[in-house]
């Protein structure tokens, strides 16, 4: 027995259920995590604890997760962070006419302050739902920068480059992209930047290659929409003659930093491009049916090893940012439209929500399961639920069974964030006032009241 | 003007957005609602609460609805209350393995006291997530009916019967079915029966026509599974030579107080068999994707104007009872399988959890809607939530973005059985310890243990 003089820690977690995902996908029926200075020091079963730590240490926090999920936190691979403002502004309709008279006329008025209410706003939703870390592709990101640091949010932040061919367009594009590598670089402690060039119909060939070439130059992630709709795969096919995925191949633009958010509309020998050249996929189920998009082939996918993180897309095409409900639909759907029930199980859907998503946002060495010495960012969910019970699977019970609200903690960089379903960097009920003010402003700016008499719900 | 004496209520409900779901699709932004002795006495706009009510009322219970939805309580229309003890007991399996495996070996050791555990516990997660009607197919139903009438939910109960054949056991089934009549004739205050035989290819063709004549007698409703499996179309096929659908309407078992659970496996003619007889189907899309069953063609119901509603089936097919999900489900998937947006738009799976469910169990005159004399059967949604928020369209809110955890208060038959997420008539940590010990020993009796190690994440 070795003997240790006290120890001082920031939080310990004790007598949970301790979902690792992990290589070895490690599982603790009665386990603890021990963090300090935003890491996980240590973590295992509570023999473990009672054997190494007992009487000998010292903690700030001390949480007694008995009846709780500790999981790692749900990484969000693709969104937009500010649509949260749009929720609900104009469903059932088709794209164009969703895009045309709706979110294009009022993101024309958006100002930067929107996206950092906006954001504060999908913050809150995602930390709620135990997210911790998400990818935003959009525009005035030093704003949503500033929101997320504010909140202690792990964001990952690209603006979102569209030129239509437009070479002014293009060269302010760039611009934007270097000015936020810059900010991210001098001022965040906690988001990270990702080059993300908009869609091979949306985007000239040149700033797709200069995209390309700032990822490389500054090691950075890139993320692209790819194939997302058969619009754009005609599109595509009809300008350069190959399919959006062989456009992106021909460019040299496909990679191992790079994520394709949707991919749905590929032939066979664009899946062997992707994993060829170790491209990874963002897959959002929600907003794919939501908008009729279609639905990505699972079994080509997985066939080809290429690996499937879970993102939402923004919440006018979702309605919300649920990580849970997103990963139950990943994996009730493939099932559905395999007639299999043993694809996706459960396992693989957490997978997905998690240490894949880390992957494709190139920040695995930190993120995506609860290892020591990788960061602590992690969420607890309260299984003695109506709808948790009685707990035969920790596994099938998050990924089938839970919502939401059944998470009641959520822990970032080491700092708790959420605890028993409160609020601790963020007061929620001003960001709701904020959010709606901001929404009817932009609304009567946009003069869109005009499409819609649902508008006047708000008010 | 007209002045009246003050008048006496049990509960008002005062600045909600109200979605009355009748006829109409009446909508008030600004509404009340007041009950009395279980009905609904008034509803309508807060200008004409003020200028027929103000002052002149008096009454128990006042609920200030600001941010509030207020909607029909949602109608399960299939289910299998007491599995929730089985929630998570085995995920991702092939049908007949997990029938075979664990369903069947668990069910041979079923006791009443388990279903009526069971039943609380289904209860108290539809509860919470605003469920106020739900239609039960199973064994032991006078102790489901036990568990319901002291919670005081709205169960429309059938004993599940099924003979594979045999004479001896259709006189029981058909025994059990009448008493179930009996006792629920003379002691429920809420409850009503159905008549619920299994499947075509678990039932005998003399068991069916039994059902079918007791449903004629008795005025009742009438339940059954209908070609949700391929298999069970191939059975039925082999045996009989024509669909499952055929082969009910040539025993003329098909009629307007029918509802078919799943209804997958159709052929063209076998829609329009539905539809001439007035056939209505209980959709239940997560069981349907999660078990591969495949998926309802959404279209051809549509085409031949067959009333569709919604059911969860059982938790460990499910694994919850979230009618929310189970709407949004429905609404995602049909516009994804179609590749069009426009199709199941918010309000039409908003029919489909209320009215009609209403509709399919022959309860349409008392609730599925909020009108004048129906009971008080409700939901109250609270969209001042991080997920739920700007509130541009009410019934988009709850059928994309919605959590069973934003219904914050459930009413039942004029009385209040959740308050802002407290139950008032069932102490709901004494249930989930109950189920957790009951389940425990059916795994033991069972001799469970030994198919999984999952199981041991119980103790």
């Amino acid at each position: 027995m070795v003997y240790m003089a006290t120890m001082d820690f920031d939080i310990i977690i004790k007598n949970a259920q301790v979902i690792t995902m992990n290589t070895n996908m490690d599982f603790y029926n009665k386990g603890f995590i021990i963090i300090k200075n935003s890491k996980i020091i240590d973590l295992g079963s509570m023999e473990k604890f009672h054997s190494a730590y007992d009487n000998k240490i010292d903690c700030k926090e001390e949480i007694d997760a008995q009846n709780n999920i500790i999981i790692p936190g749900f990484i969000n691979s693709h969104g937009h962070f500010a649509m949260t403002l749009f929720r609900g502004i104009a469903d059932d309709l088709p794209l164009k006419e969703w895009l045309n008279s709706y979110i294009w006329p009022i993101e024309a008025n958006l100002q930067g302050n929107d996206c950092y209410i906006g954001t504060k706003l999908a913050a809150i939703e995602m930390i709620q739902g135990g997210t911790t870390s998400a990818c935003d592709m959009y525009f005035n990101e030093p704003k949503t920068l500033e929101a997320l640091e504010e909140i202690g949010f792990r964001g990952v932040l690209g603006h979102g480059m569209l030129d239509f061919g437009s070479e002014e367009k293009r060269f302010q594009e760039i611009s934007e992209t270097k000015k936020l590598i810059d900010i991210i670089n001098e001022k965040a402690k906690l988001c990270t930047p990702i080059i993300s060039p908009h869609a091979p119909n949306t985007c000239s060939k040149e700033i797709l290659l200069a995209a390309k070439k700032l990822s490389d130059e500054h090691q950075l992630p890139l993320q692209i929409h790819l194939a997302e709709t058969k619009n754009e795969f005609d599109e595509i096919k009809a300008k350069y003659n190959v399919t959006p995925t062989k456009f992106l191949d021909d460019l040299e633009f496909l990679c191992e930093q790079l994520v394709v958010a949707h991919s749905i509309w590929l032939k066979k020998k664009d899946y062997q491009l992707l994993a060829k050249n170790g491209v990874k996929v963002s897959h959002n189920p929600t907003s794919n049916l939501k908008l009729g998009s279609g639905i990505l082939d699972y079994r080509s996918y997985k066939e080809n090893k290429i690996t499937l993180s879970l993102g939402t897309d923004g919440a006018s095409s979702n309605n919300n940012l649920s990580m849970i409900q997103e990963l139950r639909l990943a994996s009730l759907i493939h099932k559905g439209v395999n007639t299999n029930p043993e694809i996706l199980p459960a396992s693989e859907s957490l997978k997905m929500a998690t240490i894949n998503g880390a992957t494709a946002l190139g920040l695995a060495h930190d993120i995506g399961s609860l290892e020591k010495n990788k960061k602590a960012d992690l969420a607890i969910i309260d299984i003695k639920s109506s709808n948790l019970w009685p707990p035969h699977n920790p596994y099938s019970l998050i990924a089938y069974a839970a919502s939401d609200c059944n998470v009641v903690t959520t822990v970032v960089n080491g700092q708790i964030l959420m605890k028993n379903r409160q609020f601790l960097t963020v007061d929620v009920q001003e960001v709701l006032n904020e959010a709606r003010e901001a929404i009817i402003q932009l609304i009567d700016k946009s003069k869109l009241s005009q499409f819609s008499e649902k508008l006047t719900y708000l008010k």
